[in-house]
């Protein structure tokens, strides 16, 4: 089938089935999800493709390749989204990897090794709190327990039994599906979920790196509440002006690395006094909020905890006030593979495709890969709109612009004959 | 009567019959702020003074002069507290006035004009969400409508119902009830609400003046909602670094005021992102907060709004945020009359109790005397752990030295024959 009417009609069967009344929906281990692997599945079977699920759930479509012995590619990405979300995130590196086999039976190009592409379940941390959990399992790498402890936020149930209900068999992830060293490479298409490639006028990018982050999911800082008319200042044990000298302590140490080019980036997504006992005209005694730290440099992310908490002791000290920091969250950088973008950056300058390199702020299928040791590589598609949704915005050209680069890389490196 | 045992009598009677299982509640035109009323007036009586009431339901206890067509001396304070407070905030200042009496009455002293000790409804603003509303009504200044608008928050109904519920007539607060202009002077004793006593170790404080405040109570700052991972910092529209920076202004402000040693206090009370659609890797999109900014300085709290303003505008510009910061409420800082200030402060000194002079940051019922004309001034007493809470811990001695400097004034100056 011609590659490009292949992917326009999934992009818009999905679009179709899984819309749900504002953006697209397609919870993990649900039904949305549930429909775009049975849709995948149907396009890969009418190009031929072997199609084989694993006790995840996550769904393979192989190209069998001249040496079936060999370690395979794999091409994929996600097919779940955040409630309310867009069509692409995720989904969109699912169709680019059936496109790019399309592309090479058009051409009449044999893979010289066998070509998988990947649709993977819940990858979206919104519905189990937890990121890559189908990348994971495939792996081997969920944490003990976790199908047991891990509940999804909308029907309070066990990861376990909505892999049960969706096919599954979590009893039966190990051995992993996936022999880490038995896969040649990951490669992962992904819509950018930033302004970057936008505001560059370029409709790709060669992904260089994926952040790492640390993570305070509930910190909080305890004060005195005190009548604010009474308390002189030196005398007050306020909250919330603890945690604003946090705070801007971080967006100066962002505007250093920054003005140095080195690489990082903090949210404060969640903040707030305790609405039984704030008011107007009272000293705040208490401070919640949440902390996300990001960078592609992994001895700067270990530091970091350790400036986070110093910071904070000199703050306790100066203020009268207790930060409850919590354990910190942990995601180390996900390193990617030299050779394999090189190679990419190599196809896209002979393909004439104007491209950048960025690195990936946000996480991805793709670190779960990398950290098993699988060497894995991602392109970015230019969207203009974010992603987390309804109003992604991907046009179908700079999809194919990057279905293009993948094509012609597999055909000669990654999976030549 | 023995004036200090009938101040301990009084303050056990109050403490007993208006304890709620935690702290005090004397809600204002609600029962135990009745009782307390009731209680004041049994002590005059016992004292021989007169007791009428007026239209508002404040009490009025007067010791007769000898030239009654005299403007009188009035000694008060209110009898309400907040939910859960404690036993002296406001109490003290009527039963001070009637054990300065009692000392009158023991030494034989008989004074030239009227003293008329008041017992104010209605100070605290916790409950109907306005402050001073006894005394701004029997001074004829509550705003037109109020008794129609204002409603107490536990209960839903207006401030008319409640105050003929209490006995009162809210549609005869007009004429008033007290003329400034015939009231010769107006004298609050009160606890201080921080530490500054405390921390000097002095009894007694003569205060200097009564901050007023420009208040935001509900401002927000809109930014937009996004994926922190993909969001370069250039592009991200953050409403709670944007609510960071202009807290951090203001914080230097007040570094620049205490420098110079002029008088400036702020407080960002309520704090919070939208709990409906903050989430720790998202660009908080919104931010609501409160802010409470007190001054002495009349024309610097006038030109705070326009500095407030102009910050808010910069930071919009900067970081790609909308500030919308209400309308402020304003209070004129309440200026207390020097003759008195200085005639408080000789009674003092010849008794060698030992003071300071000091600024109130609270808001009391002398603001809406001095705001209407009366020559007005403030003793504070000391009290370890602040007020509107449980744990008020005045000591009888420090209240009886606030007593003795008010007997020597009123015998010596205010009320001399």
């Amino acid at each position: 089938m011609e590659p490009r009417k292949l992917a326009a009609d999934l992009f818009d069967e999905l679009a179709e089935a899984t819309h749900d009344g504002v953006g697209i929906t397609r919870a993990s281990y649900g039904e949305g999800e549930a429909f775009a692997h049975g849709a995948v599945a149907r396009a890969a079977r009418s190009l031929g493709l072997e199609v084989e699920t694993d006790p995840a759930c996550n769904t393979y479509m192989t190209l069998p390749g001249a040496d079936r012995a060999a370690a395979a590619v794999i091409i994929g990405s996600h097919l779940d989204s955040v409630a309310e979300g867009g069509n692409f995130d995720g989904a969109a590196g699912v169709v680019a990897g059936l496109a790019a086999i399309a592309s090479l039976q058009e051409s009449g190009t044999a893979p010289g090794r066998d070509i998988r592409v990947m649709g993977i379940r819940a990858e979206e941390s919104a519905w189990f709190g937890t990121s890559y959990i189908g990348s994971r399992a495939a792996l081997g790498a969920l944490p003990p327990g976790a199908t047991e402890t891990a509940r999804r936020a909308d029907t309070g149930r066990t990861l376990a039994e909505h892999m049960r209900e969706a096919g599954g068999d979590p009893d039966a992830l190990e051995p992993p599906f996936l022999d880490a060293r038995r896969v040649h490479s990951f490669l992962e298409v992904h819509i950018e979920q930033g302004p970057v490639l936008v505001e560059q006028g370029l409709p790709v990018g060669i992904v260089t790196g994926i952040r790492g982050n640390r993570r305070l999911p509930a910190a909080r800082c305890l004060g005195a509440y005190s009548h604010c008319g009474g308390m002189p200042r030196r005398s007050r044990q306020d909250a919330v002006m603890a945690v604003m000298d946090l705070i801007a302590r971080l967006d100066t140490l962002w505007d250093e690395r920054e003005a140095a080019g080195e690489d990082f980036a903090f949210t404060v997504g969640k903040l707030a006094t305790d609405p039984e006992r704030h008011a107007m005209t009272i000293v705040p005694g208490e401070c919640r909020f949440s902390l996300d730290m990001r960078s592609l440099d992994a001895s700067f992310l270990d530091d970091l905890e350790g400036r986070v908490a110093e910071a904070a002791r000199e703050i306790e000290a100066r203020r009268g006030v207790a930060f409850e920091l919590g354990a910190p969250t942990r995601a180390a950088p996900g390193v990617l593979d030299e050779t394999i973008r090189s190679g990419l950056l190599d196809c896209a300058r002979r393909l004439d495709i104007p491209h950048n390199e960025m690195a990936s702020g946000a996480s991805h299928d793709s670190a779960a890969f990398a950290a098993a040791g699988v060497p894995t590589a991602m392109l970015f598609v230019r969207n203009p709109n974010g992603s987390h949704n309804p109003d992604e915005a991907m046009e179908l050209d700079d999809f194919m612009a990057a279905v293009t680069i993948l094509t012609r890389w597999l055909a000669t490196e990654g999976a030549r004959a």
